[in-house]
């Protein structure tokens, strides 16, 4: 990747695309923009080529993949711009600039993708150990250079590839996790808002650590000291584990999966907080219903589901899933008291969210003659920033009411 | 008001009002959906009275005022309930026990109007001092059983009413403010976040203190350690104080009043920041040019301005001047530096006041090859709770950008 652009392959913009959005800083080229030939769509998936306007005009340096719909993602728009470690470290270090501002020790998201230069790359740094997600070919391609730079960007001993999820299958690209420098001790204990959690980073999505988060655990703890707190879809005990830093009097994990359960109590054990924590496993669903039977109330309600709406197909069932969540946690809370809901959904927008959580908090306890406030709405950390133009696709939503008599 | 309801008179919503939504937890029937006639009409505003709908049946007790466009405004879903001081004082004490969560100083905004089930009324609570807002007829009607009850539940001493503002004169009612009860000696230190305010709550609007800011401010504090901020439209000192606070090297404010930036000095000097802050007074479009002129630039610059479209017919011309406010701002911080931009325009929602920054910073820095990221996205803070259903008018937006080279 250290040849002259004028060496690389070129792609062209239709006559009638949108040139003006890329040159105003959109991000992707979607496949029906461009002019594909069977040259274009030979072109190897993750090569670095030259993007032009339909007269031939440079508009960037883009990284193409004949297999995904996003055909092309700007890199850079400077034409004499060389995709090397280099150019690497100094994205990097724009990135690391940034979170070493916002946090004392060095557990965050360093990379968030395209708002940080680099598309579809997601980087978490948990201390001496960094977990990259190439979501997109061009990265799995220079994953060498990107590695080298990280390393020496931020001091880190090991980095480990997490090659899962829904966006690799996307871009067409096969599922491998792998430690490509250093070693693994897991799981790793991650200090976040004066919590302790347990993350399983080989163990992929399922037992690894999400710092999305973690605003919203912080408000969470403004609500709890003194409190009896439920955590439902709890996985390695996010909101239950911020509860017990805050001061809860307890906190109970519901999860499905026995693995993220078992980190959690690990968690708690490592905060000294095992006495006043315990864990219930099954569907989050059933176990709410359960809980309802048992006439069971908490001061505090938090649900964090799996994105329900992933994508827009999905969306109106979606849709009906957090309202049925918001309608069976809302009886479980005591008067007076508060109901987290959580949605990581693109496709379900902020508006649509808060009107499932709406309904069902009325269809759960309207009939009680109870009412809610909504006194907090919350997005993802500042360590997940996001381009301006796509801010709408801010995925991660946390809505916090007051359930008033 | 200790008459029992069947004493009150009645209103009646059209045959094809919308009473479901009533019963659903609307709080608001405006003018055009009830049965209006010269009884009707004739009501002195600020009158409780029974809302029926078309079929006679009893929807809610209503408190009337046929000067304002929203003629009713629920308060008690109960028909036999009573609008005393007991009845206050229930209100008072539920949104007493929400702060007294939130917060260890009593320094907040006790009441927020419909969601704090007080439709219309304002109550801000600085230490022994509280501020009323009546913004509706029968508060101003009741105001002294609610004073009564407010001196009750919170132990205030002195209470002020504070009869300015804008709503005020939607619904016909004149301008006024008076203590109420007690004495109050100005200004008053308000601690914030660490830092510490001066609030002169005599004066009104100009110079008194809004704690919707809260989390804004506390956001802003994690990026301005060791930094040189610049706070635009700066009233009290707002952000320049809670940047100081949170370790700024140094803190300017800017705005056009006198009175404001005076007390902003005093709460400087009450922190011992006198020495590291700084006041222009001066348009704030002008002095922005004028620094710009100077080839002035700072780490961190936030602009804080009035409402700019405090109504629908005002939105165009609103956004134009919060993208003005961003294209200025954004060429004054340094590369790498963060910029917030807030807006109190209900009329802007979200996405358009999203859009004219994003508009304004690329015009504002995209010559200068500088793009932007959008870090944070804040409202008001947690003791200025949304009715859900009416949660789309969260007025209050802030927006944090960091300004990428």
């Amino acid at each position: 990747m250290t040849e002259p652009s004028y060496s690389l392959p070129t792609i062209r913009l239709k006559p009638k695309s949108n040139a003006r959005a890329i040159r105003h800083g959109a991000p992707w080229v979607y496949d029906n923009e461009l002019v594909t030939d069977r040259r274009t769509k030979a072109i190897a998936p993750g090569t670095i080529a030259r993007l032009e306007d339909a007269e031939q005009n440079f508009l960037a340096l883009v990284a193409v993949n004949p297999n995904s719909r996003i055909f092309a993602r700007v890199l850079d728009r400077d034409e004499a711009g060389v995709i090397d470690a280099a150019w690497f470290r100094a994205k990097l270090a724009t990135a690391l600039a940034h979170r070493e501002t916002l946090f004392e020790a060095p557990f965050y998201r360093l990379v968030h993708a395209e708002a940080d230069g680099l598309p579809g790359v997601v980087i978490d740094r948990f201390g001496d150990t960094c977990v990259v997600q190439p979501n997109a070919a061009w990265a799995d391609v220079l994953i060498e250079p990107l590695t080298e730079a990280l390393r020496d960007v931020t001091g880190v001993t090991t980095v480990v590839m997490n090659g899962t999820g829904r966006a690799r299958g996307l871009e067409g690209l096969e599922e491998k996790t792998e430690i490509l420098s250093g070693k693994v001790d897991e799981p790793i204990p991650v200090p976040m808002n004066g919590a302790t959690y347990m993350a399983d980073l080989m163990g992929g999505q399922k037992t690894g650590l999400f710092y999305d988060q973690r605003p919203n655990h912080a408000f969470a703890q403004r609500l709890v000291a003194g409190k009896k707190v439920l955590d439902v879809f709890s996985h390695v005990g996010g909101f239950a584990l911020a509860s017990l830093a805050g001061g809860a009097a307890s906190a109970l994990s519901v999860d499905s999966s026995a693995a993220a359960l078992d980190l959690a109590e690990k968690g708690a054990d490592a905060m000294g907080k095992s006495a006043v924590f315990s864990t219930r496993k099954g569907d989050a669903f059933d176990v709410m219903a359960a809980l309802a039977e048992e006439d069971e109330t908490f001061d505090v309600v938090i649900c964090d589901p799996p994105a329900f709406a992933p994508s827009k197909p999905a969306l109106e069932k979606g849709l009906r899933a957090y309202e049925r969540v918001a309608r069976m946690a809302a009886p479980l809370v005591r008067e007076g008291g508060y109901l987290g809901l959580c949605s990581c959904s693109h496709a379900a927008d902020l508006e649509k969210f808060r009107t499932a959580c709406n309904r069902g908090i009325g269809r759960g306890v309207g009939h009680l003659g109870r009412s809610a406030q909504l006194i907090h709405t919350g997005f993802a950390g500042a360590d997940h920033p996001l381009m301006p133009q796509l801010a709408e696709s801010g995925y991660l939503k946390a809505l916090f009411y007051r359930i008033l008599p």
